[in-house]
């Protein structure tokens, strides 16, 4: 569906929650701004208008409040809109977009996380998505207890996900490292226990030798 | 996927806008109740909390807000949590379901109307309802020009789909005929030009002959 060619670069950053994809993804953002490429930084589930609304309608409420094929259509219909309205438009610019969650999420989430399986999920995503896929992925990995630890003291209403037990985070990351190993030529495996700044050095070298002409 | 056996009947009803299925349907409930058959009267989009939050996303706001992807993905979140927290738990209980819209009105709206084409939204149909269908669905037939009239009157906000042109309604109205030919067992053409007293009696008559022993 999408053969087109854009001319931006579009990196993402994936992983279980509390495994630092939000400050990584600032840092990088970053780390393009001081090498004069224009950058977009956005996230998942959201990123546009309509797509916010359907974050909203995802990520709050009780966790049996949508089931795991309610959540895959609600996610790829934010991700469509988020496409369409945000990524696409400024890929065509020319501009590199960085997105803190993408695709990858619903695959490890629902369909490892939920046992929907990796080909249910991949028809809702060609019909969605179509061939079009990121240049680069960073999938951050951890232990899942660790992950759960960090997320523990967060307090905000966006807890949907976290409220999930330990062998759901566990399938979640083992469905990360599937994907990982699935899509070699795309995804870069990081060690998410490591500093925040070692990190961020890791990933600019990766950028640097893969993406940066 | 829902090969289960489910005790109640589901009855949908399908068509453009204007075409007097909502009038019908509260009919054919009433119906139901004088012929002591416990009745859910529905619609879609919505029927459940979380899909009415979906409905009102959808209907709402510019033409061009979502596109048919998008469209397609919202209207099945929709109805699986419609299917998951209302239909299912009715039919369960060995209650009759009545619908006005369901499933056939994505694939005239978004397949035929928007282009999307039969296979692709079948996918999105697999995946989010699997094989349950309706025992008995009446496809409201209208000619475009008559279903624009009727609802030209309308003031309400929820009015994304009657602000397409007339090319769009033509499309939809051959969308619903090749579904009723595509489905001889399960749909029923009624001519919606027919006085709201006659179709009635049509739609009873054929519920007694199909469904009621």
């Amino acid at each position: 569906m999408q053969t087109k060619k854009r001319r931006g670069k579009f990196i993402t950053l994936e992983g279980g929650d509390g495994s630092g994809k939000s400050t990584q993804s600032r840092l990088l953002a970053d780390f393009l701004d001081e090498s004069a490429i224009d950058c977009l930084l956005t996230r998942e589930p959201g990123g546009a208008p309509g797509a916010d609304e359907i974050r909203e309608l995802i990520l709050t409420g009780e966790p049996d409040r949508w089931d795991a094929v309610g959540e895959t259509l609600l996610f790829y219909a934010a991700r469509r809109n988020h496409l369409r309205l945000t990524i696409w438009p400024a890929l065509d610019e020319g501009r590199w977009v960085i997105s803190d969650r993408f695709s990858d999420s619903t695959m490890a989430y629902q369909g490892y996380g939920n046992h929907l399986g990796e080909e249910a999920v991949r028809k809702i995503h060609d019909f969605s998505v179509g061939d079009f896929a990121p240049d680069l992925t960073f999938i951050f990995d951890l232990p899942a207890e660790e992950g759960l630890q960090r997320t523990m003291g967060r307090t905000h209403n966006e807890d949907r996900f976290e409220k999930m037990d330990l062998d759901f985070h566990e399938r979640l990351r083992d469905g990360f490292l599937e994907i990982a190993r699935h899509n070699p030529d795309r995804c870069v495996l990081i060690d998410a226990m490591q500093s925040v700044d070692t990190i961020q050095q890791e990933m600019r070298a990766i950028l640097k030798t893969r993406l940066i002409p």
